[in-house]
């Protein structure tokens, strides 16, 4: 039979899951550190409930056939999540009783058709963190500073934060005379990064923008970041003049990132930046978004503030702001070139069928006293015995023969070095508990 | 918009979901200790990956649409996991450079399209143990005992685990004149429990088993149990006479429960039991089931030896053995009637604008110090706060007005009694942190 994975989906062997869950175990405590407590929701939805959501990307849906006679006629009812606001969405719509201000976590996999390529997967992890029911800028820079604690936590503290709103850029169409077509301006305007001013100056002109407008839109993006995020702020204040809900923006802006320096983010970690777009249409305040410094990777993590989502499901309006933690791009920055970790400290050889009660025994006693150890299943040969414990990555080996069931002792091999020391159980297993936690 | 939850599935919210995290980061951590590194696979399977695999339960399995043209006509090409144990033979046969014997623990969610019922859900955690490429009775023994270190480590030590071998079955099938009507009286025999000697006597006999086969398939199923596994095992050694196959089960069973004891389950904790059956068509040799003592609700575990499902995707003999953790209904066992637990121990309070930068820097330092801490998130009442920090379960509140900013303190509160002490951060931090991890 010919086996395959799934297109763009992978399996974990043993060494290298090690590392990746380590890495999900530290953000997932940063994250409950923080106060937001761990959600879990089932892996697909109802269709309706994700339909409508995600405009183009509608079509990277994975969609499940119904049971039954609808399935037999191509008919679908339910979907794999495609991300976990959504999901979050409807669990607060259906549990009216949640005290708000609601945090939640929630580290689980999401499923999009997308085009398989390097570092993009049709199942991956997302770490999102979302606070629902609060307005304040409070909320806004709690999820900046959750970020930066687990990006610190897992490593990786040479990053840096970009902040815009969501209402800056409508400002800047308004100022273009093309408020109608803000989606389309931010799609070039997000390109800014990778085609430069010109690029993005030329995509405005085909896009039907014209010289005039263009140049008003240069005025606003064209702000010297050296001058620092007060100049800049305050050259968009004038710039947006008559446009109060810009303004109202470029206020917030100014508080989310007061509060963030207040939480301890160091100024050169965070860069206000009008030209910050973020894909998602359902952004309706602070957008910001985490790079990694040196990278050329893209974004680690990013969020922002949707005050309109929760209330398309619960009918009433329920203000929200998330981040979300791009884990496969942290863990690319972190993968290093060395074999996977180890997954078991000791192997307890088995040398004649005679002992092997005693190899039992000890396995269970090891292993209740909190050291990672698989038994030999067979017996016979100490040299296959010890080879199977190098390609463990074990680092010891417990050896049993008549010698020691006399003297009542364990031999204990380092198999790093070879050196052998004759123990009685609680001390080895003292010392192997040591040794390994190391 | 009306908004549900897919039929048959959960959602877990925050103070349900502590209680179940623990239980299975407890049964991971054993599963490490008993040297099963994790494995992690994509929910999703090619849909020829799962076919044929499982039967009548076939039609349980949840298919995907194909993308694009094909499922418009309806076609599928991809299914979400119907077990964990094909996703480990695919693997197994992927990855030929695994050494063998291969263990592997796998704690992660299936999907089957059952009918929902009490306690049966269309989504739930498997958590599984295998070990790949070993015949030896010690990987069979491994089995059982890493089940009872979980299900003790998680407080459930009152189980019976029953030990069978699937050849003995087929023995009594051939002892019944009907070796190819083996299923069928499987099916019988596994009512047993249920429906009691009459009732399985009697739909034995309209399954068309004559009246001299269902005397020697009692003859063989009628062990006083009381009268030890010694001697179960030699009476049905005598009776198998002239089934080779079928003695060597009862050799098989033996040897497992001779390792198993050897590694400290409790004779009165394992019993062997002719009638178990198992409902997977893939064993092929040692069977085994947990129980709770004075339960009612099933099984709780089990596993057994399955030599030939590896080999069907790899095209090489690997025989292999494993068990399953029934974590839903060790869940129910363990639940208590308690609201659930706590998400955050501390509440830090802002009670005006002014120190609002202060709270933040004491939210900063608590986490960073490993207390779990939520911040108010506006400005104002500290009734108001102190309520929301009630409905959390938060134990204690922190407060800082413009005294405890002068004198470099902060103020604790005990949720609890109301009581009130000013301490500086450091000693706050350690006294929050001791108190909390209680």
């Amino acid at each position: 039979v010919d086996v395959f994975l799934p297109k763009g989906t992978r399996d974990f062997l043993p060494s290298q899951l090690q590392h990746r869950l380590a890495v999900i175990d530290t953000i997932r405590r940063v994250f409950q550190l923080h106060g937001f407590a761990p959600l879990d929701t089932p892996a697909f939805e109802r269709l309706e409930t994700l339909t409508g959501r995600y405009g183009e990307d509608e079509k990277l849906i994975f969609r499940i056939l119904e049971r039954g006679a609808g399935g037999q006629r191509g008919e679908t009812d339910l979907a794999l999540r495609y991300d976990l606001t959504v999901p979050l969405a409807r669990v607060v719509a259906m549990h009216p009783e949640l005290k708000l201000p609601f945090r939640r976590s929630h580290i689980a996999p999401v499923w999009r058709a997308d085009r398989p390529a390097k570092g993009r997967f049709r199942e991956f992890l997302q770490c999102d963190c979302d606070i629902v029911g609060s307005a304040e800028a409070t909320a806004d820079s709690e999820c900046l500073a959750v970020a930066a604690a687990a990006l610190e936590a897992v490593g990786l503290s040479a990053f840096e934060a970009r902040l815009n709103d969501r209402r800056i850029l409508r400002g800047i169409a308004q100022v273009a005379g093309a408020p109608d077509r803000e989606a389309e301006l931010l799609v070039a305007i997000d390109k800014l990064d990778k085609i430069g001013h010109s690029g993005v100056d030329a995509e405005l002109a085909e896009r039907g923008v014209g010289p005039d407008a263009r140049q008003a839109i240069w005025a606003l993006l064209d702000v010297p970041a050296s001058e620092g995020d007060e100049a800049v702020l305050d050259h968009l204040l004038g710039l947006l003049a008559g446009y109060p809900d810009a303004q109202a923006g470029v206020e917030r802006v100014r508080q989310v990132r007061d509060l963030a320096l207040a939480y301890g983010l160091r100024p050169d970690q965070l860069r206000v930046d009008p030209t910050l777009a973020r894909g998602l249409g359902y952004y309706t305040g602070p957008v910001f978004e985490f790079s990694a410094l040196g990278g050329g990777i893209g974004s680690i993590a990013g969020g922002g503030r949707y005050d309109d989502l929760i209330g398309f499901f619960s009918g009433r309006v329920v203000p929200a702001v998330g981040v979300s933690l791009g884990l496969e791009r942290i863990l690319t920055l972190l993968e290093s070139d060395e074999a996977g970790l180890p997954t078991v400290d000791v192997l307890v050889t088995v040398l004649d069928e005679a002992r092997r009660p005693a190899c039992l025994d000890a396995a269970r006693r090891l292993r209740a006293g909190g050291v990672r150890t698989e038994l030999w299943l067979g017996v016979g040969q100490l040299g296959k015995q010890l080879k199977h414990a190098a390609a463990l990555q074990a680092r010891f080996a417990v050896l049993i023969g008549g010698n020691e069931a006399r003297d009542g002792v364990w031999l204990i091999r380092d198999l790093r070095d070879g050196t052998q020391q004759a123990l009685p159980p609680e001390a080895a297993i003292a010392h192997l508990r040591r040794a390994s936690a190391g």
